[in-house]
């Protein structure tokens, strides 16, 4: 499949830009069958309803970074550059880490019984869960289409990305399954590494300096992995705190599918035995019998203990451990606006308030 | 990740021994946390509980039959032969066919709402629906790994069967979930073509001629796809007719899943009104609500009409059509033993009376 973008990029929204067109080319759209195309509309959806993208965003930015060794990038302001060079190995490599999120949100939302994904009902939700669970896998194939794009180094990048996601992801749906609540904020911290870090931090870092032709720096991993604790954690607070509108995802969504989360892990340490056992009884049920009213008493304790904020503080040190780990790596990347602008994406994505 | 074969395959059985080899070696097995540990123990399961791994063996017997072209397989009785050369191209393509076929059914029976595979409760009734959905995507990467390890040429092929099979079982969900039975015998080859017949026959033919260094037959395409259909035709009604014990399948399972098979939709043209609704009635409830009262009417009625016949009568005629196309395809294939063996197992798979 060969794909042409018209794209000039000038900002860093129109990196979101080259994704989408990507996406969009390589995804099949019409065939004679109309059972067949109802499966190209539903691979379609969750990549359409947008989102940030910043994942992919975040490798092209590191590809920016590291190939301003060869290419002059500084010529003119912003990031201008034609769709050429490293620039065609990169837009592979970061529509497939976006497509890789699109698929894994089609299944964590079957997991955890989500009713909503990007302000609109999941996809579960719109054609039932076996369709939608199918459509999963279809999507999972297209990524591979992606990867194969790029240049070979990065396969065993998304091999070890996805081995680790799946690994957090079973911590965290294992702990529901077994009604586990004697998880430490160590064990929490670990899973969300696993879960989140990997390729939200990690490997888009990884991926950018592969498709500009070099051996990812070893220093990536561990400032990736403290940046993406540091926003599945704020992530986490936001769920249970942020307004709905701002917000897009359902209020104490997290609480009504039983997560483990660290403001949860150390209230319930400093619960009374009263809260602790009320607490236990209301959330070792299904989510379909969740009282509404339990839930409004578990947020009410949570919210007024400071467990947030401690969220927070925790969320913070990680962020500055990982910015400065960051930093240091950065420091020997070429093209230094695109360096600035991805330590300002970081900060801006392990400290958001909303 | 190396593997070494000590394995010396003198029977067709001992290809199957060869691929359990290699996958036992690709899956991980140990993790110090104990909750990664099991999901490693999930995605070992189902390819622990064996199987024929048909579809793997006729990876290896294809590339048996092309490979004589560079080694002298002949020397010895059978198909003695240490593992090197183009089998070591082989078997890590067909461990990841088989692979797929793993994690292909740890989804299955999530979107069937099945209760048992191969004999034991289904993974997702052991383990809960969630951990089984994502240990389903866990060893579907797995597989990519087995794909990596085989040559280059291969992974065009995965990509394609991966996607027909995803659209051949988004048909056969689609038509469950919008309670469709105005569907035509010819609606259902094209659906069975495409959910079983590509990774069943097609995929193996084409993958041990790609490990043999060639480009594949096209003739393998008319061929598989026949003699597929006539597998999944007799799946059918085996699924209808065979004795539990001899079987190991759910007995009539697939009238409690709803499926559409090429019996049901022939008896459905000629049913009279008064069975034609209390079918429809009767069929579109969900799985829990089905009757057994109401099921074993059907299935009378069904047993009665002659439709086993008439389905076994199509899939006779599939069948010869596909190894008529197969012998000749093969007729230049240099290892005549080999091409007789697969056009044994070809015809005892597509007309296999248990």
């Amino acid at each position: 499949m060969s794909h042409e973008a018209r794209v000039i990029v000038s900002t860093v929204n129109d990196l979101s830009e080259l994704i989408r067109q990507f996406i969009h080319h390589l995804l099949p759209q019409n065939h004679p069958r109309a059972e067949i195309e109802l499966l190209y509309r539903m691979m379609r959806d969750y990549p359409e309803r947008g989102g940030k993208r910043i994942r992919g965003q975040l490798v092209l930015m590191s590809a920016l970074a590291y190939g301003g060794r060869t290419e002059p990038l500084e010529r003119v302001p912003g990031l201008e550059l034609p769709m050429s060079g490293f620039m065609a190995r990169a837009v592979p490599l970061a529509s497939a880490l976006e497509l890789f999120q699109n698929w894994v949100l089609i299944h964590d939302d079957i997991e955890d019984e989500s009713e909503e994904r990007r302000g609109s009902p999941a996809l579960h939700r719109i054609h039932g869960m076996a369709l939608a669970l199918n459509a999963g896998d279809a999507l999972h194939v297209y990524m591979w289409e992606a990867v194969f794009q790029g240049p070979a180094e990065a396969r065993a990048e998304f091999l070890e990305t996805i081995h680790r996601t799946a690994e957090g992801q079973h911590m965290d749906l294992g702990w529901v399954a077994a009604e586990r609540w004697d998880i430490s904020p160590q064990d929490y911290l670990e899973m969300v590494r696993l879960k989140t870090a990997y390729y939200t931090v990690v490997a888009p870092l990884r991926l950018g300096m592969i498709a500009a032709g070099l051996t990812p720096d070893p220093r990536f991993l561990e400032a990736g992995l403290a940046l993406g604790a540091a926003f599945q954690i704020r992530d986490d607070v936001l769920n249970l705190t942020a307004d709905r509108l701002d917000y897009g995802k359902e209020i104490a969504g997290d609480l009504l599918e039983g997560k483990r989360t660290l403001m949860l892990l150390w209230w319930l340490e400093r619960a009374n035995p009263e809260q602790h056992e009320f607490f236990l009884k209301a959330m070792n049920k299904p989510r379909v019998d969740k009282s509404a009213q339990d839930m409004a008493q578990i947020l009410e304790w949570l919210l007024s203990s400071g467990a947030p904020q401690h969220a927070m503080t925790v969320a913070n040190a990680e962020a500055e451990r990982g910015l400065h780990i960051l930093e240091q790596a950065l420091s020997d990347a070429p093209n230094g606006r695109a360096v600035k602008i991805i330590l300002e994406q970081m900060r801006s994505l392990a400290t958001r308030t909303h």
